[in-house]
Parts: structure tokens; C-alpha cells; sequence
């Protein structure tokens, strides 16, 4: 099976695909460079696999799906016996609570990271941007801290989002988080939270991540 | 089995829970209403299941879960051979596309049509606003078409969004669209664009959708 992921290195949403490949012990996966850059999202070659210009496509003999939280769930039943197999949960009522907290990811916690880490990070590293603009980070840390507050009390109670087992609904945090972390000056919203902490350092020390951390995100 | 779901008759979020519970032919659930103007939401009774303060809530003997599509996805699969059986597709690679197109109505669609619905509709009718904000319409119902331009397209070639048949993807664009429709001055977007419009009304006819739209938006 070929798989090509359309997308780049260090693109935060590519790398939940990633992730989820690595998981499952797939590694021999094609990155197909798309220079943002340069546009190439933009051109008609591209705009027909992903007519709303985005990266990560994922491609296999069968299918072309875009949508990092689309793909990773495919390759999570795709694959179900391989790697990590408790990716979905173990069953119909742990897969409910993986798709929960899924949504809760895409829904109220990766908003506000999105906007601070483009504010601080790759707005004026690749788009031009002079300086975050400080009140729009400064909500946006408040909308984040509210939704941390429940993550701690929950984290508290539970290892991982969804009970006892890692899942997606962990695995869609990282990268977004650690580039939260590393590249802006807001991380102590994670760190200082114990639970919050404890459950992102566990869940970033895992093999897969380390990987596209070391490899990816130029640690050199 | 007893299902109940916390919500309201009118709130859009929890219309897609009703509206998947109806495709199954689950018909018999218990709405528990819960009074947002009343802020019944926000009490620590409520918060014990729902930590972000929002409705809808779904819980059978089994499990609870939030978050609207979420819901609808654990609905899809728990009851995958009553009622309309293509929700999730019929095979993995559909299922792919389905995942897909929730994503974009998710990512894509849903947010200008929140704001439009919100600052047109529900901020008036129930949050004291006294007139829109016609700038950040604008800006809302600029990006919806740039958004719709693309189901235009897409819709050209494919009855539903992930193909040949009925499924979630479809499902969780209907309340909102219909409240763009029937209660905002933007309602055009989408009845301006011929496939888009043929889509509509094709998948807001279903049963399961008009006895939503007759006995909890009261049309009496
Ligand atoms: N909801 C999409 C978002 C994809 C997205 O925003 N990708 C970024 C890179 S991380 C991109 O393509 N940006 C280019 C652009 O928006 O012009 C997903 O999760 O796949
Ligand atoms: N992403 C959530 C959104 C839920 C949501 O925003 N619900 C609204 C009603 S449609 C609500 O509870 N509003 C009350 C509030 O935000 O205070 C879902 O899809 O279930």
C-alpha cells in the first residue's frame, strides 16, 4: 500500500496525520511537499484533490480524503488491528467518549491555540507579520484558560481524554500544543497546570511524537 | 432502552441529535429541557455532565456524551442497522468521505452560518441585542460563499456530499441552513445557487427532518 500524505514538515495539522500513521507503525508514508509559500495549495492541480486549499490530503489506492481529524480517524479503523489499537477505545460507549473529546478538540480548545500560536509563531515567521497583535492573543489565552480549567479538573480524574487508554482525542492535541509550548510566550497555561502538564508530557514523550519532533521540527 | 437528550426544541445543536435519533426511527426519546435563559446550563447539577456549559447532552443506559456531532456519529454506529442504514457509509472508503464532510461543515460551513444565524436571529429574539452587526454579517456571508462556491461545484457532480447516499455529513448542515433560510435576510446564499439549492430541499424533505421542523419550531 502507498500512502502519500500531501502536506509539510512543519505544518501543525499535517502532523496529526503523522502522528497517527506512526502510531499505527506505518512509516514508509510519502510527504508530498506543498510549498505554502509559493502557493501551490492555490493551483488547479491541487485544488482538485483539495478544492478548499488546504493542507493535509491524505492518499491511499482507494481513497483521497482531506481533513486532518477526517484522516486520522480513517487511518485509526483503516488500521485498527495495527500499533496502537486502542486508538478508537475499545468499544461502542469508549469510541463515543473518543469522538467527544475529538470534538472538544476541534470545537473549543484548538480555536483559541490556533490563533496565538499564528499571532506569535508563523504569522511573522513565514507571513510577514511585524507583531502579534497582543489583544487578540490576550482573549484568546482568557477563551483558553476557561477550557483548560475543565481539561485539569477532568485530567484530574482520568489519565488520558477518554478514560484509561490513549486515543485521537489525545493524539489531535499535540502538535499544536507543543509548538504552544516551544514557540510562544503563553505555554504556561499548559505547564502550569499539574494534570494538564502530566498528560501532555506523557502523551509528547511517546515514540510517534518524538519522532516527527526530532525528525519534523528540526530539533537539530 | 431509554434515551434521553438535555437540550431544547429550538436549539439548532440539539436538532441534529433529534434529527439522527428520527433517521433510525428512534422516536421515543425524552427531551430533558434545559433553560438557557433561565442559565440552567451553567448550574453545577448540569456541569456534572456537561463541563463546557452547553447543550445537547445525549445519555442512554450506557454512556453520556456531548458535543452535537459527536452524538450523532456514536447514533450512526450504536443503531447501524435500523432506519437509514447509509449514515456512515457503506464500506471503509465511504466512511472516509463522510468523516470528510463533517469535517467541513464543522471547519467550514458552520461557523459564518453561526454568526449569521446568532447575530440575525437569536441575538435579538433571545439575548437582548437590539440590531446585527451589518459589518461582521458581511464578513460572514462573504466567507460562506467563497465556502459555498466549492459545494456548488462539488454538488454539480455528487447528489449528497460523500456520494450516492444520505448520510451524517448531510444530516448535520440541516438545522442551521434551515434557520439561514427561514429567519435571516442571507437565506439567498443558498437558494441562489441551483445544486445547492436542489440539495437542500432534497435532504431537508426527509421525514425525519419536516417532523422536526412541525412539532419543535413550532410552524403552527
Ligand atoms: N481543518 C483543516 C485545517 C487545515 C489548515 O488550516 N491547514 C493549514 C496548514 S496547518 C493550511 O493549509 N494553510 C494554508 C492556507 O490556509 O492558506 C484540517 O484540520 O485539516
Ligand atoms: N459544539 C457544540 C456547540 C453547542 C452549543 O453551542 N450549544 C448552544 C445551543 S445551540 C448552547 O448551549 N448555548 C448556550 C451557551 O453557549 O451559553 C455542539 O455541537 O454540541
Amino acid at each position: 500500500m502507498t500512502i502519500k500524505v500531501y502536506g509539510t514538515k512543519e505544518s501543525t495539522c499535517s502532523q496529526r496525520v503523522y502522528l497517527a500513521l506512526h502510531e499505527k507503525e506505518i512509516c514508509d508514508y510519502h510527504i508530498v511537499h506543498v510549498d505554502l509559500l509559493k502557493g501551490e495549495h492555490k493551483r488547479p492541480e491541487f485544488l482538485k484533490i483539495q478544492p478548499f486549499a488546504k493542507i493535509p490530503v491524505y492518499q491511499d489506492e482507494e481513497v483521497t480524503i482531506f481533513e486532518s481529524r477526517a484522516i486520522v480517524r480513517y487511518i485509526a479503523e483503516k488500521f485498527k488491528d495495527k500499533g496502537t489499537t486502542t486508538l478508537y477505545g475499545r468499544n461502542l460507549k469508549e469510541k463515543g467518549l473518543v469522538e467527544q473529546w475529538v470534538e472538544v478538540e476541534s470545537q473549543n480548545y484548538n480555536p483559541p491555540v490556533d490563533v496565538i500560536v499564528h499571532e506569535e509563531y508563523f504569522n511573522p515567521k513565514y507571513w510577514g507579520a511585524t507583531k502579534p497583535n497582543e489583544q487578540v492573543v490576550q482573549e484568546n489565552v482568557s477563551k483558553l484558560e476557561k477550557v483548560l480549567d475543565v481539561y485539569e479538573a477532568h485530567l484530574s480524574k482520568n489519565k488520558y481524554l477518554a478514560g484509561d487508554f490513549y486515543s485521537i482525542a489525545d493524539l489531535v492535541h499535540i502538535p499544536y500544543t507543543y509548538f504552544l509550548i516551544k514557540y510562544t510566550t503563553k505555554g504556561h497555561v499548559i505547564t502550569s497546570r499539574k494534570h494538564v502538564k502530566a498528560w501532555f508530557d506523557d502523551i509528547s514523550a511517546r515514540k510517534s511524537w518524538q519522532k516527527i519532533a526530532k525528525e519534523y521540527i528540526n530539533e537539530s
